[in-house]
């Protein structure tokens, strides 16, 4: 019996008011799901992402939705044996699921992360240092990104039900943007069990996101310049929506990911026989075989030197006629099959286009299925084709969404390079090589076409993530036919959800709204030591001038003794008086050292240690009988999460000036320290 | 007579094959060019830049770029008196000529700058450190970006013949990408004249720019996806473009920049006598006169609190009363004509649509011509409107191109921000207030609308360039309404000139592609200290092993002794006890010191100075009785630009790495040098 999908909207499930389209499981072909949203009230539910859920996540700071983030992805991890049963009717073996359902939830874990390391805990980012716009310093510029107060509709394709939606949610979700979720019909029923699990673990706030199983209707028409459209899916019906006449009048962002017909390229240095030549045959195969080559990242044309054909094609052969063919529940069972029976037809389709276009099968696997049902399930047995004449290939044009991919020669690295750029724009392509010129030449050659090249060889390919695998970190998408568009990237994927806002001030109202002090602004100093005050208590822009110190000639000779750094321009009258200095000058460490002598309160206090430094630069030498002082100020501000056991702490950066008798500047750097937070009272102290 | 304005195509001047749109003066109405692109083969011109002029300049490095357009800037300077005469024919001011010429050339010397501050001198840019994608860090991840391969093509808007070619050029040119102009047809005889001199100069390698005088035919079917296109102009024909079949079939970046109803808010804390009340009425009465309010970024909302609506009113007008108009020619002229008479009959429309929908004229200027000819040239007195329910009016909607703004009341700040939202996305806003938490509330409040705010108050007046003037080194442009595009924004800027690739590989090869040492990767020893070696002698990877030295009590009592400082941690066993580390650690800036101390070769040699210290972080405390070890290795090198009389130089960054007896790392951190070339041979090493 086919269970009837719920679409979530509006804080309610709803399921549509008509039959709506039935789906069918890819190993048996047995009815698995309807799926309408018939009679959804879709404008009502960009109003609700508005008006409910953007407010209610932006209350929140990036730490504050990072950590959501993490607790989803346990929460859904501990449910998701339930969903590797699910998995299987879309044809996925356990392997498969492995990158969709595991994968998925590392992306939220991994976007927790970087959000808690990279961001600040604010409401908003500020993206630079300011920018000086005039000689005083009066007037300065800065990059303010806050978060775009629209809805977020992802639009994603059949192949990965569950990554598909939780890689389009964690950047968003972070940047604090709702979301309306929209899965391909043929694998919704997946994508609506981890929704749902999502939604029963009250997580998130309300309004947070949404589900829409089956068409999006009207939906386009009630988006605005605050909301974001991001399209995982063929080329063809990203194209068509991208120049929807709402979108286009309100300047919706669209983002678009597209299939593209990835190359990998054997170097011309690797011998059978290298490890290099095994690692490639094993790539190629793999990304023939996961998701039954239903990935838009997977390789399908496989370029190798002339003289190497014969022997990756006899290798190849030999690694595909060992992959077993059947219902991917068996342990025994490398590939499911495709989506559905459909898919099937339409990668034959293709398969026959290719062949018209100068490709020749060199090695169709057997048909022979351990299980599913050959008529009513998508099985087909991997296909490798060759192109003699691959300057006369469809191979470059036509993409065969499944267990397809195309081997062709090339003479020279340059053709391979000219191979791969026929592609006209990839997601990723692969260099197998050892040989580091070799690879670099192939890299810088296919870099304008794509977004992600691995380069693959002994050393990495024991931890290598593999060709066909978007990483959280990394950017994914490619120019072009891959669509143009960028997901992931680290905070590079957030700021798709942000507006970014270039503000120009004064040093003081600057820091006012970026909460983070700027040279040049109002401090503040008080009479208490500002090492003697907990996290809590420390304001931006608190300050303290030190008193002076007049460095000595035995200061520089004791110094010089002590570290044993007796470099000329501290210790040789001779060598000094032709340094770029004209005399003996103070070692630059000594007035950071001295500095921290100046502003340090000894006695054990809420500041805890120094643990680094950024940005230091000596701007004005000191030389002998020179006297110096040292301002300290309070530049911004982090709380940590405490893990148990330890003493809830915070990260405080400060701000140092070190300047001479004259007024000059002699050094800045920032000072990273650890900072107690108050026992009582430890609460986030963010604030937008 | 009119001059029948070139092309410049295919490295060649070419007049267009029929006679073309007749351009006349704005002043006068006389006749000043004829425009015609007719027989031009825009297949040629796409096909010219991409073989010709890309390859061209992609020879040189992001430096030897930047030092063309410095070139380019002072030669377009010397002769700029030729440039302001033609400038008065498109009704400007000299003081208008100086946004659009000077400000064209500054921005050529400011990304001229930038990109020598900011861009490393390579053919590449590698955006950010190498990524962790493992435990063991054999397999690494980092964003390298490239110069797309084709062509940008640059349309450009009547009101900034200069500028607004120029500062798409910058950007691109500096990329490495060769560039197409289309400039619009009514001034395009004053961008020709700015384009010839740039031909003329030689500067720039063959195929880097061509122009085209007239319609761009069928230009865009020749696009394909290592192009992109950037519009600035009216919204209407800008969502034309982005939907070109073309453009879309093959992902070209299209980046829009659209005019918008750009607002003013004066803060509820202003009262009339302060100065901002005073900065507020001068800002808004430049932005409708400057360019007689054709500005893409004008002031058109002048939103102000409901009890100063009077006083601002009254201050507004007496203010406009003083704006001359006329032959803009003759010093005394405040405000020349807009660019034609068919221009000033489009604002009066808009302004009879504005006065329909709830807005009423409060001050119109009086039409006395100081020269000029009423009939023939584009004059129009500055007009204020006043809307007295900002809800219902017009002023949101419908924008008057010309000296044109309309004043509207508010109630609450809350209120303000929503009409300044009302405005459904501007390029800029501003607020003026001293006071810093209402300026934060506001800024807060309109960010998501605006790609720019400005801030002006007393402490910022003096040296601030005003709500009207996109800065190189801040983004231009915004969301919805004005585009949803970015132009400038310092290196963001450049980089929408480049494809990002990631890139996945292990160290040794990661480093041989980004020309910078990673961690991990192979480092090659030497007998000669690296001290000993000239700029060029020194190689990437480069590595120095120290000696070791034990760490003992003496030690840190003399680095307390002599720094003077203190802390617990490191001289009060009592209290280092329940310190984080549990027992008397060294001082991190002991280690850092010793560390220099191991590491330095002290004679005179080529290392001149070490001038700044990066990311530094103490990982390991050391303790009494432990033994550390430092590695030196070269990291990364940049020739410096030498200066006149000063000895020629280059900054090489080492990685240090402090270890102790157990091998564990104790402290990371980069420290920048300076080091002298090789006194013969001073050539760049930069290579890709």
């Amino acid at each position: 019996m086919a269970m009837k999908l719920h679409s979530y909207a509006v804080g309610a499930w709803q399921q549509g008011t008509d039959d709506g389209t039935l789906v069918t499981d890819a190993v048996y072909g047995e009815p698995v799901a309807l799926v309408s949203s018939q009679g959804l009230d879709f404008g009502a539910m960009v109003r609700y992402a508005r008006e409910v859920g953007g407010p209610n996540l932006r209350k929140y700071t990036f730490h504050e939705r990072a950590a959501m983030l993490r607790a989803l992805a346990q929460y859904l991890q501990a449910r998701k044996e339930q969903f590797y049963e699910l998995s299987y009717k879309t044809g996925a073996t356990q392997y498969d699921s492995w990158f969709d359902i595991d994968g998925g939830f590392g992306t939220f874990f991994s976007y927790s992360s970087l959000a808690r390391r990279e961001l600040p805990n604010e409401r908003f980012l500020v993206e630079d240092d300011p920018l000086a716009l005039s000689k005083q310093g009066t007037f300065l510029g800065r990059h303010i990104l806050v978060p775009r107060e629209g809805v977020a509709v992802h639009i994603n394709a059949f192949n990965f039900p569950v990554w598909g939606m939780l890689e389009k949610l964690a950047p968003g979700l972070i940047a604090g943007v709702p979301a309306i979720v929209k899965p391909a019909t043929q694998t919704a029923y997946l994508t609506e069990a981890v929704f749902r699990a999502m939604i029963e673990s009250g997580i998130l706030p309300e309004g947070a996101i949404q589900l829409i199983c089956g068409g999006i209707g009207d939906l386009f028409e009630h988006l605005n310049e605050q909301d974001c459209v991001t399209f995982t899916g063929s080329a063809a019906t990203g194209r068509k929506l991208k120049v929807h006449p709402s979108l286009v009048a309100n300047a919706v962002p669209f983002n678009m990911e597209a299939d593209s017909l990835n190359c990998a390229i054997l170097g011309q240095s690797v011998e059978p026989g290298d490890l290099e030549f095994e690692l490639f045959v094993q790539e190629v195969v793999r990304e023939m075989t996961v998701k039954a080559g239903q990935k838009c990242t997977a390789i399908r044309r496989v370029i190798v030197p002339q003289d190497k054909l014969e022997a990756v094609l006899e290798a190849l052969k030999r690694a595909l006629s060992k992959v077993t063919l059947g219902d991917p529940r068996r342990p025994e069972v490398r590939m499911g099959p495709l989506v559905g029976a459909a898919q099937r037809r339409d990668v034959q389709g293709v398969l026959e286009q290719l062949r018209a276009r100068g490709c020749e099968v060199a090695f169709q696997g057997s048909p022979e299925l351990l299980g599913g049902d050959w008529e009513k399930g998508g099985f087909m047995p991997p296909t490798l084709l060759y192109s003699p004449k691959p300057w006369e290939s469809g191979a470059h044009d036509l993409e065969p969404f499944g267990p397809v991919a195309t081997l062709m020669p090339y003479g020279s690295l340059e053709e391979a390079i000219a191979l791969a750029r026929r592609g006209q724009g990839s997601l990723v392509g692969s260099i197998v090589s050892y040989n580091r010129q070799e690879a670099r030449t192939l890299f810088f050659g296919c870099a304008t076409h794509h977004g992600r090249m691995l380069i693959l060889n002994r050393e990495n390919a024991q931890e290598s993530t593999g060709h066909g695998s978007p990483l959280p970190l990394l950017v994914h998408g490619g120019p072009g036919r891959a669509g143009a568009g960028e997901e992931l990237g680290g905070v590079r994927g957030i700021k798709h959800y942000l507006q970014r806002c270039a503000v120009q001030a004064d040093p003081t109202t600057l820091m006012a709204l970026s909460n983070e002090y700027v040279r040049g602004a109002e401090v503040r100093e008080d009479a208490v030591h500002p090492f003697r005050k907990y996290f809590e208590e420390l304001q931006i822009g608190e300050s303290l001038l030190t008193h002076r110190r007049t460095v000595t000639e035995a200061d520089i000779v004791n110094f010089a003794n002590l570290t044993g750094d007796y470099f000329y321009a501290h210790v040789d009258e001779i060598g000094a008086k032709d340094s770029i200095f004209g005399k003996r000058v103070a070692h630059g460490y000594f007035l950071i050292s001295a500095a921290a002598g100046l502003f340090v309160s000894p006695a054990p206090g809420p500041v805890l240690a120094n643990y680094g430094l950024e940005r230091l630069r000596f701007i004005e030498p000191v030389g002998i009988g020179d006297t110096i002082q040292a301002r300290l100020t309070v530049k911004s501000k982090t709380p940590k999460d405490p893990r148990p056991g330890e003493r809830p702490t915070g990260v405080v950066t400060w701000a140092v000036e070190i300047t001479n008798q004259e007024g000059k500047t002699v050094a800045l750097y920032d000072i990273l320290t650890l900072v107690e937070r108050r026992p009582s009272v430890q609460n986030s102290t963010a604030s937008a």
